[in-house]
């Protein structure tokens, strides 16, 4: 059977607020800077009625992955739920119009659509504050069997791992590439993913059901509880047939059962927001991944595309990464 | 009795949908490039549904100078009618969030909050296309006398001359500010919005309605029904008790009883995206009128505000006016 899809992501359904703040908007509200963290819909009415003015613009990781593997030419859906309301209608509208195939039925009733209250700090780090919304809805039924059997590659984000309606459909699409002899790729997330879902996590990898894993050096380390890269990236290598640590500023390693890698970063014209930076690096490694790259490249891509989404506002592609990546690395 | 405010700006709620086409989109869609028109729901579905990823942010004209007023350290309301639905909630946080007094009530019934589709073409040109939505709802009861009376200046923009309710608003507010000795300035807005009340726009003008009005030179052009410019120059002066011209990357120019003054443009850092340069250019200017400045620095202030909107997508300030403001004419 020929793969429609390069890669189907299934995660979060959001759209981003973005506000740009001094440090001391996070300090006088007590949040960590360059955190994430959920928030209830009471929090989050608190927090935009202190921000300043935003914009609007759809994220999402895995979403914001799907969207910059259809900018660098690949082909890619994505399952996640918005609500029926006027930000899940900018949602769907963006995602389709980066060239994902976007099915999952809006919510008709329940809370509203995924919002990520995003401060932006001077320094371009940004600290998000989530409310789920209608992202915690999709389930089971939002995973359509000849989706998953049609990707070469399913990808998860961690966020998914909370509420249990998201875990089902996880498991059942994971039990459909698994069936179909597809890959399956998952990203740690973040920290507090890590924590909350560390054991389950290990346990998905070391029984053989993620093919490939990103994680950031933190998420890694966390991982493995141990403060050294090294003892993380050997755990990782042992765990999974292949995984990517990106690491800020130092750029990424590869690790796979045959050897290791290390790419440094693309330099980024500006760094104005690093949001959706990690999301973008997995989407680049992706797409050269299923166009048969060696890896060392397909981190290269990762490196271009992460620098493209840090040079402006939003976490989805906005200049021509197709030309950047050829620039580079040829046709 | 004191001012309150600076700048009371009545005019159009709007939220912006910005995505970013080649020439060759407006061609296929037969949209003349640069342009403003007004369109239905339906239309409005349809060219979303066809515009690429979008990035929402308040907008409108008036609401745009007023924002920039506040920015640049002026007391500045907005009065104008959302819904109250998602993006009304956005356009009334921002707006607040900016540091203007906003208040109109949002409506609970009837057509969604107004949007401006605007595509953002490669040499950074905008062409409009909005949906009025509950805009047209504004009525005389949104017009607080106690708001007019406490403002040095109500400013309207010429795109409110259309639905007749915000036309009742409007007599109400110009009526108040009369009886008051408050002053009362005009934006022409747009080509299509002379062409369509032309008659009134010269009548209010003749009968000494307006102190201070605002143009560009197609507007100007179009109001004396010439293709001269020191024509269109002439009239304004002889119709208004101060005028200002703006003339895109030729500058500005002011006239009174007394004199003419012309100023170039400040140059931008870049140019991204031109939308509310005529709107920021009115802030800027109505900022330095209200702290007593001489005409031709009120106009050097408008050129500041206008500079630094297009050097980013929206049309609201996001730098520091007042400090770009204080490097070029001092404290």
């Amino acid at each position: 059977m020929a793969d429609h899809y390069d890669v189907l992501a299934i995660g979060n359904a959001i759209v981003d607020v973005l506000a740009s703040h001094p440090d001391s908007f996070l300090e006088e509200k007590g949040i960590p800077k360059g955190s994430m963290r959920l928030i209830s819909s009471e929090e989050a009415a608190a927090l935009y009625a202190s921000m300043g003015p935003g914009r609007e613009i759809s994220g999402g990781s895995a979403a914001n992955t799907s969207a910059g593997i259809a900018a660098m030419g690949g082909r890619a859906a994505f399952v996640g739920r918005v609500s029926d309301d006027q930000l899940g209608r900018v949602f769907a509208h963006d995602i389709r119009a980066a060239g994902v195939d976007y099915r999952t039925p809006a919510a008709t009733s329940g809370p509203p659509t995924g919002q990520c209250l995003i401060i932006v700090s001077p320094d371009a780090q940004r600290t998000m504050n989530t409310f789920l919304g209608s992202c915690q809805e999709v389930d089971e039924p939002d995973v359509e069997e000849s989706m998953v059997k049609a990707a070469a590659i399913t990808y998860f984000e961690g966020y998914l791992w909370d509420p249990p309606a998201p875990i089902r459909a996880i498991r059942k699409a994971k039990a459909i590439a698994r069936a179909a002899d597809r890959k399956v790729a998952l990203t740690l997330s973040d920290v507090f993913c890590v924590e909350g879902h560390r054991a389950e996590f290990l346990d998905m990898m070391r029984s053989g059901l993620v093919d490939i894993a990103f994680a950031n050096e933190n998420e890694a380390k966390s991982l493995f509880q141990t403060d050294s890269m090294e003892v993380a990236i050997e755990g990782l290598s042992k765990a999974v047939p292949l995984a990517v640590v990106t690491r800020s500023e130092k750029g990424a390693i590869v690790v796979n059962g045959t050897g290791r890698w290390e790419v440094p970063v693309t330099a980024a014209a500006r760094v104005l927001d690093t949001t959706g930076a990690g999301d973008l690096f997995a989407a680049g490694f992706l797409t050269g991944y299923t166009q048969g790259r060696a890896l060392k490249d397909c981190a290269v891509m990762g490196t271009i595309a992460a620098a493209e989404v840090i040079e402006h506002y939003g976490a989805r592609p906005e200049a021509d990464l197709q030309a950047r990546v050829k620039a580079v690395l040829g046709g």
